[in-house]
């Protein structure tokens, strides 16, 4: 079986320049990040459980974390990359959930060094890795599971979240490179880039760097080129500004017990039946039945 | 099996006023629902879609939408209406319908006298209904397989939709009155409220009136309460924000390079942690590991 | 995209000699399928409704359909072909199953010229086909739809079934070949074969039949590959087999107070630990540790 | 929100006599049992994994578990336990579950003292238990989020299975016991009853003790409610009544080129449409389209 989507997703990755990633949460944002302009999606774990009001803490399942990226991988033409948390709990999960994934279509999976249950990174409550060894096992897992070769596997180092170092960080990643892992991705939770900004210019593998400036927004994609990041992932300012747009819009419409005040600065149902392929849909009715005519 | 969120909306439909009513597409939009003040949830047919992008035209199926209001009803306390489009297929599948839904703890649904598969009421192609015959035996259908008597069967008169005129509409809701419909939704995609009212003022039955008024936005709360109008519905206002929304937001990251400049304008990660429970599970671990030490 | 079960199954086709297709319910019944030698699976409609406990009406959606088909098609290495019913809707509703079902990796899909909701072809309510245009345009949005030029499109014929006579059901199965399908299923209820043999003895056109001899069980496989028929479905013998083995052991069980006599006629939990791969569970795990201490 | 099912399986365990428990796999399995006389259905973790070809070791997700249960629960009248292997995770995890089962109208859930993820308790690798303290904790996790008071939580104790001993096998029990748990399921895998005997001998709590004599069938219900066990479950006999029944049936018609020779051995098409209940649907007809004519 060849994957359409992971060849593109990995030929993004060879390619030169930075790679933009939009963090979505459903097909909607899928798409609008993919009319935007960015290169690929960010299936985020935080987006997925935030739009169902459950904690990003392994409370979805795996099933439900894997519907909700193939409706966005569905829904545009860019690939995907799930977020898969730590891999759902030991080498035999890891193995399940890549072939899953990949039979699905998603172009690659991310996995931490947390353990299972895991803690969103942000969450101030403390997080618990799980033994570089381990960790190892699982990309080996991961990588053996995949069936085509494009497939892409990135392994999130929470060395840095943790606080437990740059040499920690640099070694778990190090470790994770030879076991298989095609990129790593390095987070980090400080409000400078200072932290990060050490780990990528200690970084001298060829192995591509990931990263997400959530708390740190004031770096720019042209400095993070220029330090030889490969990827940078915005993966909740879409599900952040839903928040507020919906927030506005309720309380406005209950307030002047009206929708009408609000009305030009929301889309309009035009721009729904747009998003939806309303017109591919006529366009299919003239084919099919004038073809039928003939 | 008693259905606490049906009672809720059984009970809501009995106190005096207008109930107002929130068209939702996830669990984030029908929890800021709840916190703005709204009264019940409508889970939208075109929103549910709309996420996905798919024509809302019975492309999803019922399973999808199912599993879409449940995560709504999940996600607040309020009671979910389901919006069953034209039930699915023919008798059988509205009760096998209504059973899903009841047993899945959502308050009530709404069935519209349109074929299967139908089209969004706002599209411009041909409408087509069924025969008030058919539609009053889906009705019945709805009503006999409902096993809590408060669960609320509500039926959507597509006539002004599809042009047919005053009396039309009026001898049909009269006959899903009669075939035991709890509430009449009546719809109209006139810019002007006129056509809506005439219907109101013609209405001379108990049975309550529910309205959804998209694209006639300048009649209030208040004059709809005045009219004897029992519930208002602002069905897409939520999805249209969130379109606009996160447009701008993916626009403003490639066209800065970086989501620095909009920062401001989002909510913030604690919100979102914040709709996610997360301090909910924190007392929880407090308190079962607590009561473990004792 | 390729799917390489639709390939598989293709070539299936152009191979010489009978194909045996088992009809199977989930993804035990698949596995054994595959175990006792038959070439594909027949995700059968009635199968996954009846372990489902509802009628073979369109009762469950096209989500559980898929779903179940999803667990057949990974719990073997044989191509499945989706029973699909009369296709869940219009044009449009036959091109989203496509779509669905290939990106899935099933390797075809089967639609029937009846109406939606449809009844099992054994029922003995009055079967209501659609119109032959009608039925031709279904055929050419499913062709159109698939990306992969090998995924197959199986046209059924309901004409005998609703007892529309010969010339009927030979009209119509040519029209359904001139619209794109890959094979025509010629289906019948009567006990002896002798309606289904002239049917295929009429038939001129280099297009593949399959039959379904569920109710004339007299004729042979080598009776139908000397008679030209490309393929046979088994299609309902594991679920009735099913049913009575299940019958007889709770009977068992509560006649008997006990299991033990029903231990030596049913098999083992060891044979539970095979089907379920436990053996090649152990094996990764030897191989991803081993490797590890290297 | 009360939950029939619920009271119906709290009033079973509160009269007099041994439950009869059938393990079950999928809505036939659990209808079947129905119409046998058991009097309620275990939905089997290693039935549900079975059926779909993976290893009863976590594989699935909790969302799989679920919909197989719902399935059960909705295709018979008997009250379902959920068979929740560890209970997916930590504390927060078990309250999910107890949530979501408990919402889709399952009567109760059995956790068990392995870790996440887990193996079978057949299985021969090395079975792992969680702490008695951390389990307490999942146990009051989930009798504080069940909302029903009638809701079942049963504790199933794996110390004998790992060989931990009688006493570790009490002092659980008994710790589980003022946690809160409505049951102890102890398990066994010897082939003959000694231990299990020893283990009832030695219980002198009021809690109901229930067991699962697939290992040591040669016990019978008589002598188990004599020595005061309060319930037996028959785990998996139709499961491995139905591998060999496939098994046969498939291999029977490969072999004899026809289904013909094991028509008489396997159930009707009738007795299938009985079982989906197609005549309760001609009656639902009648009733509602006569109505009408009225």
């Amino acid at each position: 079986m060849t994957n359409g989507k992971a060849t593109l997703l990995r030929n993004t990755f060879n390619r030169n320049g930075l790679i933009k990633i939009a963090g979505a949460h459903d097909g909607l944002s899928a798409k609008l990040a993919e009319n935007a302009g960015f290169d690929a999606i960010w299936a985020s774990g935080l987006g997925i459980s935030a739009v169902q009001t459950v904690p990003d803490a392994s409370i979805l399942t795996m099933t439900e974390f894997l519907q909700a990226a193939v409706i966005m991988n569905e829904s545009c033409n860019l690939p995907v990359i799930a977020d898969c948390d730590s891999g759902y709990g030991n080498i035999h999960n890891v193995m399940h959930m890549v072939k899953k994934y990949e039979a699905a279509g998603i172009a690659g999976v991310c996995i931490e060094d947390k353990v299972y249950p895991k803690l969103n990174s942000f969450d101030d409550r403390q997080q618990v890795l799980v033994s570089t060894e381990e960790f190892c096992a699982k990309i080996r897992s991961a990588k053996i599971a995949q069936e085509n070769e494009d497939f892409v596997v990135i392994a999130r180092v929470e060395a840095l979240i943790a606080k437990l170092g740059q040499d920690e960080a640099y070694s778990r990643a190090k470790s994770y490179v030879q076991s298989g892992a095609d990129a790593i991705l390095i987070h980090s939770k400080e409000k400078k880039p200072d932290e990060i900004i050490e780990f990528i210019n200690n970084w001298d593998l060829d192995t591509p760097l990931v990263v997400v400036p959530t708390k740190y927004p004031s770096i720019s994609m042209d400095q993070l080129e220029e330090l030889g990041v490969k990827a940078s992932i915005y993966a909740n300012q879409a599900l952040r500004a839903t928040y507020q747009a919906i927030d506005n819009t309720f309380k406005s419409i209950i307030n002047n017990k009206s929708s009408l005040p609000l009305e030009e600065n929301i889309s309009t149902v035009q721009d729904i039946f747009d998003i939806q392929n309303v017109q591919e849909m006529k366009e299919v009715e003239r084919l099919i039945y004038n073809f039928n005519i003939q």
